[in-house]
Protein backbone atom coordinates (compact mmCIF):
# COMPACT_ATOMS: atom_id res chain seq x y z
CA UNK A 1 0.00 0.00 0.00
CA UNK A 2 1.25 3.50 -1.05
CA UNK A 3 2.02 5.83 1.51
CA UNK A 4 0.39 9.45 0.97
CA UNK A 5 1.00 12.59 2.54
CA UNK A 6 -1.41 15.32 1.05
CA UNK A 7 -0.21 18.97 1.91
CA UNK A 8 -2.98 21.66 1.35
CA UNK A 9 -6.37 21.05 2.46
CA UNK A 10 -8.21 22.55 -0.01
CA UNK A 11 -10.45 21.61 -1.97
CA UNK A 12 -7.95 20.19 -4.60
CA UNK A 13 -6.02 18.03 -2.36
CA UNK A 14 -9.61 17.11 -0.30
CA UNK A 15 -11.09 15.60 -3.72
CA UNK A 16 -8.31 13.67 -4.88
CA UNK A 17 -7.41 11.98 -1.63
CA UNK A 18 -10.94 11.28 -1.40
CA UNK A 19 -10.67 9.01 -5.00
CA UNK A 20 -7.62 6.78 -3.55
CA UNK A 21 -8.30 7.05 0.57
CA UNK A 22 -9.47 3.24 0.02
CA UNK A 23 -6.45 2.17 -1.73
CA UNK A 24 -3.82 4.22 0.35
CA UNK A 25 -2.53 4.53 3.47
CA UNK A 26 -3.33 8.07 3.32
CA UNK A 27 -2.06 10.94 5.85
CA UNK A 28 -3.59 14.92 5.55
CA UNK A 29 -1.85 18.21 7.12
CA UNK A 30 -4.47 20.14 8.64
CA UNK A 31 -3.39 23.12 10.08
CA UNK A 32 -6.78 24.34 11.78
CA UNK A 33 -9.79 22.60 12.53
CA UNK A 34 -7.92 19.83 12.58
CA UNK A 35 -10.28 17.70 15.76
CA UNK A 36 -13.62 19.01 13.11
CA UNK A 37 -12.40 16.64 10.99
CA UNK A 38 -10.86 13.60 13.08
CA UNK A 39 -14.16 13.33 14.45
CA UNK A 40 -16.36 14.13 11.21
CA UNK A 41 -14.40 13.33 8.40
CA UNK A 42 -13.43 14.71 5.06
CA UNK A 43 -17.35 15.30 3.35
CA UNK A 44 -17.47 15.42 -0.66
CA UNK A 45 -20.53 16.04 -2.65
CA UNK A 46 -20.99 15.32 -6.03
CA UNK A 47 -23.51 15.31 -7.97
CA UNK A 48 -26.40 13.20 -5.52
CA UNK A 49 -23.94 11.30 -3.86
CA UNK A 50 -21.67 11.90 -0.59
CA UNK A 51 -18.48 10.34 0.24
CA UNK A 52 -17.12 10.63 3.82
CA UNK A 53 -13.10 9.42 4.28
CA UNK A 54 -11.84 9.56 7.39
CA UNK A 55 -7.58 9.70 6.64
CA UNK A 56 -5.04 10.18 9.27
CA UNK A 57 -4.40 13.72 9.94
CA UNK A 58 -1.99 15.27 11.07
CA UNK A 59 -1.97 19.19 12.28
CA UNK A 60 2.07 19.44 12.08
CA UNK A 61 4.33 18.24 9.55
CA UNK A 62 7.08 17.12 12.25
CA UNK A 63 4.35 14.53 13.04
CA UNK A 64 5.16 12.38 10.17
CA UNK A 65 7.46 10.35 10.73
CA UNK A 66 7.98 7.97 7.86
CA UNK A 67 9.28 8.05 4.58
CA UNK A 68 6.12 8.57 2.05
CA UNK A 69 6.15 7.52 -1.96
CA UNK A 70 4.06 10.64 -2.27
CA UNK A 71 3.75 14.01 -1.33
CA UNK A 72 1.36 15.59 -3.11
CA UNK A 73 0.77 19.27 -2.70
CA UNK A 74 -2.31 20.68 -3.46
CA UNK A 75 -1.82 24.48 -1.97
CA UNK A 76 -2.73 27.69 -3.87
CA UNK A 77 0.90 28.95 -4.98
CA UNK A 78 0.84 32.45 -3.38
CA UNK A 79 4.17 34.13 -2.23
CA UNK A 80 3.18 33.97 1.90
CA UNK A 81 3.46 29.46 1.21
CA UNK A 82 7.33 28.84 0.93
CA UNK A 83 6.98 25.13 -0.07
CA UNK A 84 11.07 24.63 -0.01
CA UNK A 85 10.48 25.58 3.94
CA UNK A 86 7.77 23.51 3.85
CA UNK A 87 8.98 20.06 3.19
CA UNK A 88 12.13 20.86 5.03
CA UNK A 89 9.83 20.22 8.06
CA UNK A 90 9.56 16.73 7.22
CA UNK A 91 11.90 13.66 9.13
CA UNK A 92 12.51 12.13 5.69
CA UNK A 93 11.94 13.41 2.16
CA UNK A 94 9.28 11.70 -0.01
CA UNK A 95 10.49 10.05 -2.40
CA UNK A 96 8.12 11.99 -5.44
CA UNK A 97 6.69 14.94 -5.10
CA UNK A 98 3.61 15.94 -6.45
CA UNK A 99 2.65 19.24 -7.17
CA UNK A 100 -1.19 19.67 -8.26
CA UNK A 101 -1.11 23.53 -8.47
CA UNK A 102 -1.76 26.30 -11.18
CA UNK A 103 0.56 28.17 -13.23
CA UNK A 104 4.10 28.10 -15.27
CA UNK A 105 7.58 27.82 -14.02
CA UNK A 106 6.40 27.00 -10.42
CA UNK A 107 8.47 23.67 -10.62
CA UNK A 108 12.26 24.67 -10.64
CA UNK A 109 12.74 25.91 -7.22
CA UNK A 110 11.46 22.45 -5.71
CA UNK A 111 13.50 20.52 -8.60
CA UNK A 112 16.90 22.83 -7.75
CA UNK A 113 16.59 22.22 -3.95
CA UNK A 114 14.98 18.32 -3.64
CA UNK A 115 17.37 16.68 -6.60
CA UNK A 116 17.28 13.44 -3.81
CA UNK A 117 13.08 13.13 -4.96
CA UNK A 118 11.30 12.53 -8.04
CA UNK A 119 9.12 15.58 -9.03
CA UNK A 120 5.77 15.18 -10.87
CA UNK A 121 3.83 17.93 -11.81
CA UNK A 122 0.35 17.77 -11.91
CA UNK A 123 -2.76 19.63 -13.60
CA UNK A 124 -6.09 19.72 -12.33
CA UNK A 125 -8.97 20.49 -14.61
CA UNK A 126 -12.10 20.56 -11.66
CA UNK A 127 -14.75 22.64 -10.38
CA UNK A 128 -14.80 21.87 -6.60
CA UNK A 129 -15.39 24.26 -3.55
CA UNK A 130 -15.04 24.20 0.03
CA UNK A 131 -18.53 24.66 1.27
CA UNK A 132 -18.01 24.34 5.19
CA UNK A 133 -14.96 22.83 7.96
CA UNK A 134 -14.19 19.53 6.08
CA UNK A 135 -17.18 19.51 3.32
CA UNK A 136 -16.78 20.72 -0.49
CA UNK A 137 -18.91 20.56 -3.01
CA UNK A 138 -17.75 18.99 -6.63
CA UNK A 139 -19.49 20.70 -9.90
CA UNK A 140 -17.60 19.02 -12.99
CA UNK A 141 -15.15 17.52 -14.21
CA UNK A 142 -12.15 16.18 -12.43
CA UNK A 143 -9.46 15.03 -14.82
CA UNK A 144 -5.65 15.48 -13.90
CA UNK A 145 -2.79 15.54 -16.51
CA UNK A 146 0.76 14.30 -14.86
CA UNK A 147 4.29 13.89 -15.70
CA UNK A 148 7.79 14.32 -14.30
CA UNK A 149 9.37 17.76 -14.50
CA UNK A 150 11.03 18.85 -16.61
CA UNK A 151 10.21 16.07 -18.93
CA UNK A 152 9.42 12.57 -18.47
CA UNK A 153 7.76 9.73 -17.28
CA UNK A 154 9.10 7.55 -14.60
CA UNK A 155 7.53 4.25 -12.96
CA UNK A 156 6.34 6.15 -9.77
CA UNK A 157 4.96 8.65 -12.02
CA UNK A 158 3.26 6.04 -14.08
CA UNK A 159 2.12 4.27 -10.78
CA UNK A 160 0.55 7.41 -9.82
CA UNK A 161 -1.16 7.56 -13.12
CA UNK A 162 -2.51 4.21 -12.44
CA UNK A 163 -3.50 4.88 -8.74
CA UNK A 164 -5.59 7.21 -10.17
CA UNK A 165 -7.27 5.83 -13.07
CA UNK A 166 -8.33 2.59 -10.69
CA UNK A 167 -10.25 4.85 -8.90
CA UNK A 168 -12.20 6.79 -11.60
CA UNK A 169 -10.15 9.52 -12.20
CA UNK A 170 -9.17 10.45 -15.84
CA UNK A 171 -5.89 10.77 -15.01
CA UNK A 172 -3.80 11.41 -18.46
CA UNK A 173 0.47 11.10 -18.98
CA UNK A 174 2.38 13.98 -20.43
CA UNK A 175 5.97 13.28 -21.61
CA UNK A 176 6.19 17.59 -21.71
CA UNK A 177 4.16 18.40 -18.30
CA UNK A 178 5.46 22.04 -18.81
CA UNK A 179 3.79 22.34 -22.41
CA UNK A 180 0.68 21.31 -20.72
CA UNK A 181 1.12 23.84 -18.30
CA UNK A 182 1.53 26.54 -20.83
CA UNK A 183 -1.45 25.02 -22.55
CA UNK A 184 -4.02 25.37 -19.38
CA UNK A 185 -2.49 28.78 -18.77
CA UNK A 186 -4.19 29.62 -22.00
CA UNK A 187 -7.51 29.55 -20.29
CA UNK A 188 -6.29 30.71 -16.93
CA UNK A 189 -4.24 34.01 -17.48
CA UNK A 190 -7.02 35.09 -19.18
CA UNK A 191 -10.36 33.95 -17.75
CA UNK A 192 -9.15 34.44 -14.04
CA UNK A 193 -8.13 37.95 -14.15
CA UNK A 194 -10.60 39.59 -16.51
CA UNK A 195 -13.07 38.04 -14.46
CA UNK A 196 -11.82 39.93 -11.43
CA UNK A 197 -11.11 43.21 -13.24
CA UNK A 198 -14.59 43.68 -14.57
CA UNK A 199 -15.53 43.97 -11.22
CA UNK A 200 -16.61 40.47 -10.99
CA UNK A 201 -18.24 38.49 -14.00
CA UNK A 202 -19.07 35.00 -14.97
CA UNK A 203 -17.32 33.20 -18.47
CA UNK A 204 -20.70 33.72 -20.15
CA UNK A 205 -20.76 37.54 -19.03
CA UNK A 206 -17.19 37.83 -20.36
CA UNK A 207 -17.80 36.36 -23.50
CA UNK A 208 -21.16 38.06 -24.27
CA UNK A 209 -19.12 41.73 -24.51
CA UNK A 210 -17.10 41.90 -27.69
CA UNK A 211 -14.49 43.84 -26.44
CA UNK A 212 -14.22 41.39 -23.44
CA UNK A 213 -14.05 38.43 -26.08
CA UNK A 214 -11.09 40.10 -27.73
CA UNK A 215 -9.17 41.11 -25.02
CA UNK A 216 -9.28 37.59 -23.88
CA UNK A 217 -8.41 36.24 -27.06
CA UNK A 218 -5.24 38.79 -27.32
CA UNK A 219 -4.23 37.45 -23.89
CA UNK A 220 -4.62 34.13 -24.91
CA UNK A 221 -2.38 34.81 -28.75
CA UNK A 222 0.37 36.24 -25.80
CA UNK A 223 0.47 33.47 -24.09
CA UNK A 224 0.72 31.26 -26.96
CA UNK A 225 3.30 33.39 -28.33
CA UNK A 226 5.19 32.81 -25.04
CA UNK A 227 5.14 29.41 -25.12
CA UNK A 228 6.59 28.99 -28.31
CA UNK A 229 9.44 31.37 -26.83
CA UNK A 230 9.74 28.75 -24.15
CA UNK A 231 10.41 26.04 -26.62
CA UNK A 232 6.96 24.62 -27.04
CA UNK A 233 4.50 23.57 -30.01
CA UNK A 234 1.44 25.19 -29.16
CA UNK A 235 -1.04 26.38 -32.08
CA UNK A 236 -3.16 29.73 -32.41
CA UNK A 237 -6.07 27.18 -33.30
CA UNK A 238 -6.54 26.91 -29.06
CA UNK A 239 -7.56 30.51 -28.93
CA UNK A 240 -11.04 29.15 -30.91
CA UNK A 241 -11.05 26.21 -29.15
CA UNK A 242 -10.86 28.03 -25.78
CA UNK A 243 -13.13 30.15 -26.57
CA UNK A 244 -15.66 27.52 -28.05
CA UNK A 245 -15.56 24.98 -25.14
CA UNK A 246 -16.06 27.68 -22.33
CA UNK A 247 -19.28 28.57 -24.30
CA UNK A 248 -20.18 24.91 -23.89
CA UNK A 249 -19.82 25.27 -20.01
CA UNK A 250 -22.50 26.94 -18.15
CA UNK A 251 -22.41 30.52 -17.08
CA UNK A 252 -18.98 29.63 -13.96
CA UNK A 253 -17.18 32.38 -11.87
CA UNK A 254 -13.06 31.63 -12.00
CA UNK A 255 -10.82 30.44 -9.31
CA UNK A 256 -9.45 33.98 -8.89
CA UNK A 257 -13.23 35.76 -8.51
CA UNK A 258 -14.29 33.09 -6.10
CA UNK A 259 -10.95 34.02 -4.34
CA UNK A 260 -11.26 38.00 -4.73
CA UNK A 261 -14.77 37.69 -4.06
CA UNK A 262 -13.61 35.51 -0.31
CA UNK A 263 -11.19 38.05 -0.12
CA UNK A 264 -8.30 35.60 0.05
CA UNK A 265 -5.11 36.53 -1.83
CA UNK A 266 -5.10 35.72 -5.21
CA UNK A 267 -2.74 33.42 -7.67
CA UNK A 268 -1.80 36.41 -10.10
CA UNK A 269 2.04 35.60 -9.51
CA UNK A 270 1.41 32.04 -10.48
CA UNK A 271 -0.72 32.56 -13.44
CA UNK A 272 0.56 35.92 -14.35
CA UNK A 273 3.58 37.02 -12.98
CA UNK A 274 5.75 34.21 -14.09
CA UNK A 275 5.11 34.35 -17.68
CA UNK A 276 5.52 37.78 -17.76
CA UNK A 277 8.93 37.54 -16.05
CA UNK A 278 9.42 35.02 -18.81
CA UNK A 279 8.76 37.47 -21.21
CA UNK A 280 10.64 39.94 -19.67
CA UNK A 281 13.69 37.67 -19.75
CA UNK A 282 13.13 36.95 -23.69
CA UNK A 283 12.86 40.58 -24.19
CA UNK A 284 9.14 39.89 -26.31
CA UNK A 285 6.66 42.59 -25.74
CA UNK A 286 3.13 41.70 -23.67
CA UNK A 287 1.45 44.80 -23.71
CA UNK A 288 -1.84 42.78 -22.60
CA UNK A 289 -0.97 40.82 -20.08
CA UNK A 290 1.41 43.71 -18.60
CA UNK A 291 -1.64 45.43 -18.39
CA UNK A 292 -3.95 42.99 -17.02
CA UNK A 293 -0.73 42.63 -13.87
CA UNK A 294 -0.22 45.86 -12.98
CA UNK A 295 -4.08 46.56 -12.86
CA UNK A 296 -4.41 43.36 -10.42
CA UNK A 297 -0.86 44.56 -8.54
CA UNK A 298 -2.79 47.21 -6.91
CA UNK A 299 -5.49 44.77 -5.30
CA UNK B 1 -26.68 92.34 -20.00
CA UNK B 2 -25.46 88.44 -21.21
CA UNK B 3 -28.34 86.11 -21.00
CA UNK B 4 -26.46 83.41 -20.03
CA UNK B 5 -28.42 79.58 -19.53
CA UNK B 6 -26.89 76.94 -18.21
CA UNK B 7 -27.48 73.41 -18.55
CA UNK B 8 -26.08 70.65 -16.69
CA UNK B 9 -26.50 72.16 -12.88
CA UNK B 10 -23.91 69.26 -11.52
CA UNK B 11 -20.62 70.68 -9.32
CA UNK B 12 -19.56 72.13 -12.87
CA UNK B 13 -22.33 74.06 -13.86
CA UNK B 14 -23.04 75.42 -10.74
CA UNK B 15 -19.72 76.40 -9.61
CA UNK B 16 -18.61 78.41 -12.87
CA UNK B 17 -22.51 79.89 -12.56
CA UNK B 18 -21.87 80.90 -9.60
CA UNK B 19 -18.71 83.37 -10.75
CA UNK B 20 -20.50 84.83 -12.98
CA UNK B 21 -24.05 84.79 -11.41
CA UNK B 22 -24.01 88.55 -10.60
CA UNK B 23 -22.84 90.21 -13.60
CA UNK B 24 -25.16 88.32 -16.17
CA UNK B 25 -29.14 87.75 -17.02
CA UNK B 26 -28.67 83.85 -15.35
CA UNK B 27 -31.00 80.74 -16.32
CA UNK B 28 -30.10 77.42 -14.89
CA UNK B 29 -32.11 74.11 -16.07
CA UNK B 30 -32.65 71.82 -12.85
CA UNK B 31 -34.93 69.11 -13.53
CA UNK B 32 -35.32 67.56 -10.30
CA UNK B 33 -35.44 69.36 -7.15
CA UNK B 34 -35.91 72.68 -8.57
CA UNK B 35 -38.03 73.84 -5.68
CA UNK B 36 -35.93 73.29 -3.23
CA UNK B 37 -33.19 75.37 -4.91
CA UNK B 38 -36.03 78.11 -6.03
CA UNK B 39 -36.40 78.34 -2.13
CA UNK B 40 -32.88 78.01 -1.15
CA UNK B 41 -30.36 79.12 -4.05
CA UNK B 42 -27.14 77.54 -4.87
CA UNK B 43 -24.45 76.84 -2.65
CA UNK B 44 -20.89 77.02 -3.05
CA UNK B 45 -18.56 76.09 -0.17
CA UNK B 46 -15.08 77.01 -0.66
CA UNK B 47 -11.76 76.94 1.64
CA UNK B 48 -13.94 78.45 4.50
CA UNK B 49 -16.23 80.83 2.77
CA UNK B 50 -19.44 80.33 1.74
CA UNK B 51 -21.51 81.86 -1.58
CA UNK B 52 -25.13 81.62 -2.17
CA UNK B 53 -26.64 82.47 -4.83
CA UNK B 54 -30.44 82.35 -6.73
CA UNK B 55 -30.27 82.30 -10.78
CA UNK B 56 -33.62 82.17 -12.68
CA UNK B 57 -34.44 78.40 -12.36
CA UNK B 58 -36.40 76.60 -15.11
CA UNK B 59 -37.01 72.85 -14.91
CA UNK B 60 -37.92 72.78 -18.88
CA UNK B 61 -36.06 74.00 -21.28
CA UNK B 62 -39.50 75.19 -23.29
CA UNK B 63 -40.15 77.96 -20.41
CA UNK B 64 -36.99 79.73 -22.01
CA UNK B 65 -38.76 82.07 -24.22
CA UNK B 66 -35.23 84.20 -25.29
CA UNK B 67 -32.25 83.94 -27.30
CA UNK B 68 -29.26 83.74 -24.66
CA UNK B 69 -26.23 84.81 -25.45
CA UNK B 70 -24.32 81.84 -24.43
CA UNK B 71 -25.72 78.60 -23.64
CA UNK B 72 -22.94 76.67 -21.49
CA UNK B 73 -23.40 72.96 -21.62
CA UNK B 74 -21.79 71.69 -18.60
CA UNK B 75 -23.37 67.73 -18.63
CA UNK B 76 -21.61 64.62 -17.98
CA UNK B 77 -20.81 63.47 -21.59
CA UNK B 78 -22.73 60.03 -21.74
CA UNK B 79 -24.43 58.33 -24.30
CA UNK B 80 -28.06 58.68 -22.42
CA UNK B 81 -27.56 62.54 -22.60
CA UNK B 82 -28.64 63.36 -26.30
CA UNK B 83 -27.86 67.32 -26.51
CA UNK B 84 -28.78 67.57 -29.97
CA UNK B 85 -32.17 66.84 -28.79
CA UNK B 86 -32.00 69.34 -25.92
CA UNK B 87 -30.79 72.39 -27.77
CA UNK B 88 -33.74 71.70 -30.17
CA UNK B 89 -35.86 72.32 -27.32
CA UNK B 90 -35.28 75.39 -27.13
CA UNK B 91 -37.18 77.97 -28.76
CA UNK B 92 -34.34 79.78 -29.89
CA UNK B 93 -31.09 78.84 -30.22
CA UNK B 94 -28.36 80.50 -28.82
CA UNK B 95 -25.57 82.51 -30.28
CA UNK B 96 -22.80 81.11 -28.64
CA UNK B 97 -23.11 77.43 -27.23
CA UNK B 98 -20.25 76.57 -24.94
CA UNK B 99 -19.82 72.62 -23.63
CA UNK B 100 -17.75 72.78 -20.35
CA UNK B 101 -17.36 69.10 -20.73
CA UNK B 102 -14.58 66.43 -20.73
CA UNK B 103 -12.92 64.42 -23.32
CA UNK B 104 -11.83 64.40 -27.12
CA UNK B 105 -14.30 64.56 -30.30
CA UNK B 106 -17.29 65.63 -28.09
CA UNK B 107 -18.11 68.79 -30.26
CA UNK B 108 -18.28 67.67 -33.97
CA UNK B 109 -22.25 66.32 -33.51
CA UNK B 110 -23.27 69.45 -32.40
CA UNK B 111 -20.91 71.65 -34.87
CA UNK B 112 -22.93 69.99 -37.42
CA UNK B 113 -25.97 70.15 -36.40
CA UNK B 114 -26.42 73.87 -35.38
CA UNK B 115 -24.28 75.59 -38.14
CA UNK B 116 -26.35 79.09 -37.26
CA UNK B 117 -24.35 79.07 -33.42
CA UNK B 118 -20.71 79.39 -32.88
CA UNK B 119 -19.25 76.63 -30.75
CA UNK B 120 -17.37 77.55 -27.91
CA UNK B 121 -15.33 74.51 -26.66
CA UNK B 122 -14.36 74.68 -22.82
CA UNK B 123 -12.02 72.40 -20.52
CA UNK B 124 -12.34 72.94 -16.72
CA UNK B 125 -9.69 71.93 -14.08
CA UNK B 126 -11.38 71.88 -10.86
CA UNK B 127 -11.56 69.85 -8.13
CA UNK B 128 -15.63 70.24 -6.88
CA UNK B 129 -18.46 67.98 -5.80
CA UNK B 130 -21.94 68.15 -4.97
CA UNK B 131 -22.60 67.69 -1.22
CA UNK B 132 -26.22 67.36 -1.39
CA UNK B 133 -29.28 69.39 -3.48
CA UNK B 134 -27.77 72.53 -4.30
CA UNK B 135 -25.00 72.62 -2.17
CA UNK B 136 -21.31 72.06 -3.75
CA UNK B 137 -17.93 71.85 -2.01
CA UNK B 138 -15.12 73.18 -4.18
CA UNK B 139 -11.54 71.65 -3.27
CA UNK B 140 -8.89 73.17 -5.80
CA UNK B 141 -8.50 74.90 -8.86
CA UNK B 142 -11.17 76.55 -10.89
CA UNK B 143 -9.46 77.43 -14.07
CA UNK B 144 -10.86 76.98 -17.37
CA UNK B 145 -9.12 76.99 -21.28
CA UNK B 146 -11.61 78.02 -23.72
CA UNK B 147 -11.27 78.48 -27.55
CA UNK B 148 -13.85 78.07 -30.29
CA UNK B 149 -14.06 74.73 -32.68
CA UNK B 150 -12.76 73.84 -34.29
CA UNK B 151 -10.06 76.42 -34.12
CA UNK B 152 -9.46 80.54 -33.32
CA UNK B 153 -11.22 83.07 -30.78
CA UNK B 154 -14.11 84.54 -32.25
CA UNK B 155 -15.14 88.15 -30.15
CA UNK B 156 -17.80 86.29 -28.21
CA UNK B 157 -15.33 83.66 -27.13
CA UNK B 158 -12.91 86.44 -25.94
CA UNK B 159 -16.28 88.02 -24.23
CA UNK B 160 -16.80 84.90 -22.18
CA UNK B 161 -13.30 84.72 -21.43
CA UNK B 162 -13.38 88.36 -20.09
CA UNK B 163 -16.46 87.65 -18.12
CA UNK B 164 -15.07 84.78 -16.29
CA UNK B 165 -11.30 86.34 -15.46
CA UNK B 166 -13.14 89.87 -13.97
CA UNK B 167 -15.04 87.39 -12.39
CA UNK B 168 -12.03 85.52 -10.42
CA UNK B 169 -11.39 82.69 -12.39
CA UNK B 170 -8.15 81.53 -14.49
CA UNK B 171 -9.75 81.75 -18.07
CA UNK B 172 -7.21 81.06 -20.33
CA UNK B 173 -7.78 81.62 -24.49
CA UNK B 174 -6.91 78.95 -26.83
CA UNK B 175 -6.61 79.25 -30.35
CA UNK B 176 -6.51 74.96 -30.94
CA UNK B 177 -9.23 74.18 -28.12
CA UNK B 178 -8.65 70.50 -29.76
CA UNK B 179 -5.12 70.19 -28.92
CA UNK B 180 -5.92 71.10 -25.34
CA UNK B 181 -8.31 69.02 -25.24
CA UNK B 182 -5.84 66.12 -26.48
CA UNK B 183 -3.46 67.70 -23.93
CA UNK B 184 -5.77 67.16 -20.83
CA UNK B 185 -6.97 63.26 -22.04
CA UNK B 186 -3.58 62.72 -21.22
CA UNK B 187 -4.44 63.01 -17.53
CA UNK B 188 -7.98 61.87 -17.73
CA UNK B 189 -7.33 59.01 -20.07
CA UNK B 190 -5.06 57.49 -17.68
CA UNK B 191 -5.77 58.19 -14.02
CA UNK B 192 -9.38 58.39 -14.27
CA UNK B 193 -10.07 54.13 -15.59
CA UNK B 194 -6.96 52.93 -13.49
CA UNK B 195 -8.57 54.41 -10.34
CA UNK B 196 -11.69 52.28 -10.74
CA UNK B 197 -10.22 49.20 -11.80
CA UNK B 198 -7.76 49.25 -9.30
CA UNK B 199 -10.83 49.02 -7.58
CA UNK B 200 -10.48 52.38 -6.27
CA UNK B 201 -7.28 53.80 -5.78
CA UNK B 202 -6.44 57.40 -5.48
CA UNK B 203 -3.80 59.17 -7.01
CA UNK B 204 -0.85 58.42 -4.71
CA UNK B 205 -1.73 54.68 -4.60
CA UNK B 206 -2.07 54.82 -7.93
CA UNK B 207 1.96 56.29 -8.33
CA UNK B 208 2.91 54.30 -5.20
CA UNK B 209 2.86 50.94 -7.27
CA UNK B 210 5.29 50.45 -9.80
CA UNK B 211 3.94 48.30 -12.09
CA UNK B 212 0.59 51.07 -12.41
CA UNK B 213 2.94 54.20 -12.55
CA UNK B 214 4.32 52.02 -15.97
CA UNK B 215 0.97 51.48 -17.39
CA UNK B 216 -0.44 54.98 -16.30
CA UNK B 217 2.82 55.94 -18.38
CA UNK B 218 2.10 53.74 -21.53
CA UNK B 219 -1.27 55.26 -21.38
CA UNK B 220 -0.47 58.65 -21.71
CA UNK B 221 2.56 57.53 -24.20
CA UNK B 222 -0.70 56.43 -26.18
CA UNK B 223 -2.58 59.32 -26.01
CA UNK B 224 0.27 61.19 -27.05
CA UNK B 225 0.92 59.21 -30.36
CA UNK B 226 -2.75 59.66 -31.29
CA UNK B 227 -3.14 63.19 -30.61
CA UNK B 228 -0.24 64.01 -32.86
CA UNK B 229 -2.00 61.62 -35.75
CA UNK B 230 -4.57 63.96 -35.28
CA UNK B 231 -2.24 66.61 -36.03
CA UNK B 232 -1.19 67.99 -32.76
CA UNK B 233 2.09 68.54 -31.65
CA UNK B 234 2.10 66.97 -28.17
CA UNK B 235 5.42 66.22 -26.67
CA UNK B 236 6.19 63.23 -24.57
CA UNK B 237 7.80 65.21 -21.83
CA UNK B 238 4.58 65.91 -20.74
CA UNK B 239 4.28 62.29 -19.64
CA UNK B 240 6.60 63.28 -16.62
CA UNK B 241 4.91 66.57 -16.40
CA UNK B 242 1.49 64.62 -15.58
CA UNK B 243 2.81 62.24 -13.15
CA UNK B 244 5.30 64.90 -11.13
CA UNK B 245 2.22 67.60 -11.22
CA UNK B 246 0.47 64.81 -9.53
CA UNK B 247 2.79 63.82 -7.03
CA UNK B 248 2.53 67.27 -6.06
CA UNK B 249 -1.31 67.10 -5.44
CA UNK B 250 -2.91 65.53 -2.26
CA UNK B 251 -4.10 62.06 -2.81
CA UNK B 252 -7.05 62.33 -4.79
CA UNK B 253 -9.73 60.30 -6.20
CA UNK B 254 -10.71 61.11 -10.19
CA UNK B 255 -13.90 62.04 -10.91
CA UNK B 256 -14.63 58.44 -12.69
CA UNK B 257 -14.02 56.54 -9.53
CA UNK B 258 -16.27 59.33 -7.86
CA UNK B 259 -19.03 58.22 -10.80
CA UNK B 260 -18.26 54.61 -9.96
CA UNK B 261 -18.70 54.75 -6.17
CA UNK B 262 -21.97 56.86 -6.24
CA UNK B 263 -23.15 53.59 -8.99
CA UNK B 264 -23.44 56.79 -11.95
CA UNK B 265 -22.51 56.40 -15.36
CA UNK B 266 -18.99 56.84 -15.93
CA UNK B 267 -17.83 59.10 -18.69
CA UNK B 268 -15.96 56.40 -20.44
CA UNK B 269 -16.99 57.09 -24.43
CA UNK B 270 -15.94 60.54 -23.92
CA UNK B 271 -12.75 60.00 -22.22
CA UNK B 272 -11.60 56.45 -24.22
CA UNK B 273 -14.47 55.45 -26.10
CA UNK B 274 -13.73 58.34 -28.58
CA UNK B 275 -9.94 58.62 -28.25
CA UNK B 276 -9.93 54.52 -29.52
CA UNK B 277 -12.80 54.98 -32.32
CA UNK B 278 -9.82 57.61 -33.57
CA UNK B 279 -6.86 54.60 -33.49
CA UNK B 280 -9.29 52.33 -35.17
CA UNK B 281 -10.21 55.02 -37.91
CA UNK B 282 -6.68 55.41 -38.49
CA UNK B 283 -5.30 51.83 -37.69
CA UNK B 284 -2.70 52.75 -34.61
CA UNK B 285 -2.20 50.27 -32.20
CA UNK B 286 -3.27 51.48 -28.55
CA UNK B 287 -2.92 47.91 -26.92
CA UNK B 288 -3.18 49.47 -23.48
CA UNK B 289 -6.10 51.84 -24.26
CA UNK B 290 -7.94 48.81 -25.69
CA UNK B 291 -7.02 46.69 -22.30
CA UNK B 292 -8.53 49.79 -19.93
CA UNK B 293 -11.92 50.35 -22.23
CA UNK B 294 -12.65 46.14 -22.59
CA UNK B 295 -12.57 46.21 -18.99
CA UNK B 296 -14.72 48.73 -18.32
CA UNK B 297 -17.38 48.29 -20.45
CA UNK B 298 -18.26 45.25 -18.74
CA UNK B 299 -19.05 47.57 -16.24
Amino acid sequence: MKKILVIGSGAIGCFFASKIAKETDLTMLWRNDYQHVIDHGIKIISDKSETVFFPKIINNLKQYQEQCDYAIIATKVLPSINLIEIIKELKYLPKNIVLIQNGIHIEKEIYKNFPQCSLISALAFIAVSKVSCGIFEHFAYGRLTLGNFPTGLNQDCLDLITLFKTNNIEAKASEKIEEDRWKKLIWNASFNPISVLTGGSDTKKLLDNKNCKELLQKIMKEIIELSCQDGYNLNSDLINKNIEDTLQMRPYKTSMLLDFEAHRPMEVEAIVGNALNFAKSKSIPTPYLSTIYALLSCY
